[in-house]
């Protein structure tokens, strides 16, 4: 059984926007403090994000396994089987530099397996917008009920794509590119999910094999409860077995048909063979 | 002499923002009624933003020579010499969809030339952040004075690209997006090139040949008078003496400092002879 609830997820990410909404576009949030749990550079605006949510877990004294980008695994009971999946700022780069796309990114799991995940939160850092969804029962931005466009054809949709700092795999979304009717690269890997499970855009493809399951954990259930569908490549069929305690690497394509999904696929399948 | 001030121009600007921001993300907005003096579909969202600035340049009984992406060329004064170029809705597929990156921007000239722009306003229509710019006097968002960044590294940038629905030209941009720190692509010429003048990205780069003056007049301005540099493709040296009536199509780059702008030129250098 899992010992949070939607009502204490959503209080985290509210608490998350509260303290870092005012620090974004700010110099002082891009301060190099450390290095986190993946091995990338932790920001001062990343730690006070994380930190945020670890008060409140001990404030409210709730039992759950913690896994977090900075400070990466902190079991909070010694009996605790919730598992407690946190992405504090995706999108930092935006946040520090001011560009209004990022978000934290929470979601709760009654085991260690990406696919037992069964709450999930999503806010967006600038504006506040709150997207949340429960596994069986639905996805919502802001309360509102949320659905995919039902854009089947690739060359009627609005792609989103990652192609940062991987100039090796450039070559790989470029049919993608030269297909798809609007190319769109936010940088921030929940809301654009998040953007693909409200109708906003049509699918967001990132390809450069470096997404965690804490990157997408929550965005993936509020797409798959939007009608939506959602894909991990270069892995294999237990892909959606694998310990949210594992910081596995994948290339996704979100999608908001099955349709758009398959036509994708059709179009880098030899990459997603290695 | 020009015969519109800041003032006059950012109530357009605000107006627009009254009347369009309701409509953002609403299907009615993206219903076809019509087609555009540069020859493209207009929404009805475009319609409504333009038609709204029309008003008030009747109501108010400004002396000017009106040039807009859907009504054309409006003269409503027969000794009118002051030009007012507006682009009422910059970023229809983003407003229409509700994707939260749209502008209108709007620019007065003393004279039918690119380079008498005299003075810029450029407007968020999600969020009203308003830039602002006056030749030689420097540029502001919402009151506080703007600089772009001092990057001058490729390899250190946040490089805005749009590269939509021109397949044939994709294999043109590809060495910045491989060299680039970080790409961006948000779906808004005047926003996008306001984001390097404010300095939250370092350059936007579009090589599609396909923006008119029109769309960069306003943006041109705020990037010049923050520090950045502004290039046209695809042109020749008299480009910055061409018609405000004429509505010719260019490739454009938009950077932070003059490095990084002769850093992009000698990467793509190959097209710009072209």
């Amino acid at each position: 059984m899992i010992r949070i609830d939607l009502e204490a997820l959503t209080e985290m990410a509210r608490s998350i926007y509260r303290v870092v909404h005012p620090l974004l576009g700010s110099s002082n949030g891009g301060i190099i403090v450390g290095r986190g749990f993946g091995g990338d550079n932790t920001r001062l605006i990343d730690r006070v994000a994380e930190e945020t949510v670890i008060k409140y877990i001990r404030d409210k004294n709730i039992p759950c396994i913690f896994i977090g980008e900075e400070n990466g695994i902190l079991k909070f009971d010694d009996k605790a089987d919730t598992y407690l999946v946190v992405d504090a700022i995706d999108g930092t780069t935006n946040a520090i530099r001011g560009l209004k796309f990022s978000s934290a990114s929470l979601a709760a799991a009654s085991s260690d397996s990406l696919k037992d995940i069964e709450l999930a939160v999503v806010i967006n850092l600038s504006d506040g917008n709150l997207y949340v969804a429960e596994k069986g029962k639905g996805a919502w931005l802001d309360g509102k009920r949320i659905k995919t466009s039902n854009v089947s054809d690739l060359s009627e949709s609005i792609v989103n794509i990652d192609v940062s700092s991987t100039p090796e795999r450039l070559e790989w979304i470029i049919p993608i590119m030269k297909a798809a009717k609007r190319i769109r690269s936010l940088g921030s890997t929940s809301l654009e999910i998040c953007h693909v499970a409200s109708g906003v855009m049509d699918a967001h493809i990132d390809l450069r094999g470096k997404i965690r399951t804490l990157d997408f954990a929550a965005a993936m259930l509020i797409l798959k409860e939007s009608g939506g569908t959602f894909g991990l490549l270069n892995g294999d069929e237990h892909d959606m077995e694998i310990p949210l305690t594992r910081l596995k690497r994948f290339s996704i394509i979100a999608a908001a048909t099955e349709e758009l999904y398959s036509q994708i696929i059709s179009r880098i399948k030899n990459v997603v063979i290695r």
